[in-house]
């Protein structure tokens, strides 16, 4: 498979994380000889927090992991993903494959069951052969590396066409923290479905409570401002484990928050630079709004729309379908307080055409591979930044033309 | 342009309507030479009825029509359409326009301003020529006719591949009572925007309040159940007429509501099987759900996703991405009492595929040009049906490949 066009130039070098070993290998889920299984093991004390798909079918391995989360971390823990199958809409016999796998880690790692969280990305609707992972699994625990991060990001691609990850490192009180973190996403292949799956890992220490909220809070801003086609997967998950093995309190720290945060915009913007069919990279802002909840909507109405998106892809400076998509978003929106700008160019202001607005200079920009579509509604002080690419007939291509 | 593969075939005879005359005319709005304007006189208490777009950035011809309904309906009134600019986002340069437009029709025409009603359809944020338009109304009112009803669907048309009309006759207590439709929609050539037109016109005797009551419960059910794309026009318009001539009071039939509820669909359905590159015509069947609310959220979910319509397109039975949509629709489901069926094969049950399930069976049943899906939620008795069409290379074609 072609390599997207947005791609960044290289993955990136990703530190040891002291606390944290992976190993990957190749199960057979779908195809032969394609590692599609990865192992994370977790030293005790890790405390783990997680965000979740709030689809209504949302996978077996989800529902477990939602169960799971906030344990005592004193004992090691585990995560297990695999690709090629994603588990979801398989029934009863979908937890019966949550469960076989869970045990079977905590068996041969000697970690607590409720400690093993697991995650699925693929085909929908099959059963999952979880024989094959299990039969993995000896090989998984005896190969644990903490230089194997980089392995542990191919394993979990499906349709992606690069591997996704980053890292950052800081000082917290003369004591070196790392993160570094994992993803996959938004390649989609029918029957596949959209998946994203983050992992994050780092040696600070803190507390889950509060790893749990601040991995909520950045993820409001990440993960859920990003979309490339308006499908929401039945197994999206991110999760981030902290084992502490630094020593260093990150509680409440705003370097550690901010390296999260960067991290975290780092790996979204990857997802949305590899969506399917993907040639631009847009980032939609929106300022003025009654609240951010309305500045979100707008932002997601413009992103999300066929119109918007075909023109971006057209190269087309079409700012009246973005006047359309705020007038259908549901948002407060005033037509003559309304501005829009495409780059740094105003094209409308006063509820009309800019007076200075030029085509020819508005059309110059849209050629750029990134782009930025700023509105402003001039009402409120909400704002929100939605990221997103354009559609193509790539998109068309690889969801339509083929046949799993 | 190539007529849409799902259009009827042919345009219907539609009847004369007695109170009701058209004429068409070419004023060059957009290009020369091509019929852009239509003006229908209707006669003295005809009741008139609208509903309109709900969007934030809706043109100021329909800000106008939504604070002219429910006037007192003893002197005539008159409906001007223009195709080729949508005088929507044109700032206080729009409202002028509209005044222009209904002070000339008044002083032609002899109908009061406040009865004349406007729409256009077409580029948006470009001042509408509005003394073009000005210096053809001599001519409409001259060449008004009761059988020009489809030069007027035709003078309405932008990008449709074919002109929409409907019409149906009934008996009310022995008098013949006609309604007579015509559409446009829903092509759009950036920087177009889709909109939607719709006349309908009987010589019914109604109310205001009753046919505007019997007009919007029937738009829930049509109108607001079609989706090409999820974008939403600032200037969709539907206005119904009912001039009285023939004496019979259809206040309450059950009849004529059956009569004019066959109309609305068939025009609607006509709208969709014009949709931009449009192979396919899709009904989504959703029942039940918790309540009619949700059941329409759900088949909207369905008819709204980028996967869905694309797994159409490519005819793949790929029951996988329904699950996905019911999921992110934010309705009330539970994943084991779902079921889903393409046309009469169940696909999907108890939460997984269904024991049955032929694949063969079903991508044979796919090659069809008209789909059905249906979906049981399995919770309540809330039913909805929306109809779509499928996502191809054609809409990106139109949408993105050329520029305006």
């Amino acid at each position: 498979m072609t390599v997207s066009p947005l791609a960044p130039a290289n993955f990136p070098e990703l530190p040891e994380i002291a606390g944290v070993t992976f190993a990957a290998a190749a199960a057979g889920i779908k195809h032969k000889n394609r590692v599609d299984v990865m192992l994370a093991v977790l030293a005790p004390g890790t405390a783990i927090a997680g965000v979740f798909t709030r689809s209504a079918t949302r996978s077996a391995p989800v529902l477990d992991c939602q169960s799971k989360l906030g344990h005592d971390p004193s004992g090691p823990a585990a995560i297990l993903v695999n690709s090629g199958n994603s588990n979801a809409f398989t029934g009863g016999r979908g937890t019966e494959s949550v469960l076989a796998l869970t045990t079977s880690v905590a068996e041969k790692t000697g970690v607590s069951a409720d400690r093993v969280f697991t995650a699925s990305t693929g085909v929908i609707g099959e059963p999952l052969p979880h024989d094959r992972i299990e039969a993995k699994i000896d090989e998984l625990h005896a190969n644990q590396s903490a230089t194997a991060m980089e392995a542990a990001a191919r394993a979990i691609m499906t349709t992606d066409t690069f591997p996704k990850g980053a890292t950052k490192t800081i000082s917290v009180n003369g004591v070196s923290v790392k993160i570094a973190g994992i993803a996959k996403g938004s390649g989609m292949i029918a029957p596949d479905m959209a998946t994203m799956l983050v992992y994050i890992f780092t040696d600070a220490l803190i507390g889950q409570a509060d790893l749990q909220a601040l991995v909520s809070k950045l993820n409001a801003k990440t993960f859920n401002c990003i979309t490339v086609d308006s499908d929401t997967s039945t197994s999206d998950s991110l999760m981030m484990a902290a084992t502490g093995a630094s020593g260093a309190d990150v509680t409440g720290n705003a370097d550690f928050e901010a390296a999260l945060s960067d991290i975290m915009h780092d790996l979204a913007h990857q997802v949305v630079r590899d969506g399917e069919g993907a040639t631009k990279f847009v980032a939609v802002t929106v300022n003025g709004a009654k609240d951010d909840a309305d500045a979100h909507k707008v932002a997601l109405s413009i992103a999300n729309s066929p119109l918007v998106k075909t023109a971006i892809a057209g190269e087309d400076a079409n700012w009246g379908r973005v006047v359309m998509a705020v007038g259908k978003s549901g948002a407060a929106a005033d037509r003559d307080k309304l501005s829009i700008r495409f780059g740094d160019i105003t094209v409308a202001e006063n509820g009309w055409r800019a007076p200075h607005y030029s085509e020819d200079e508005t059309s110059a920009y849209m050629k750029n591979q990134e782009l930025e579509i700023g509105v402003d509604l001039g009402i409120g002080d909400g704002k929100s930044t939605v990221w997103t690419c354009d559609l193509t007939h790539g998109y068309i291509s690889i969801n339509a033309d083929y046949r799993s």
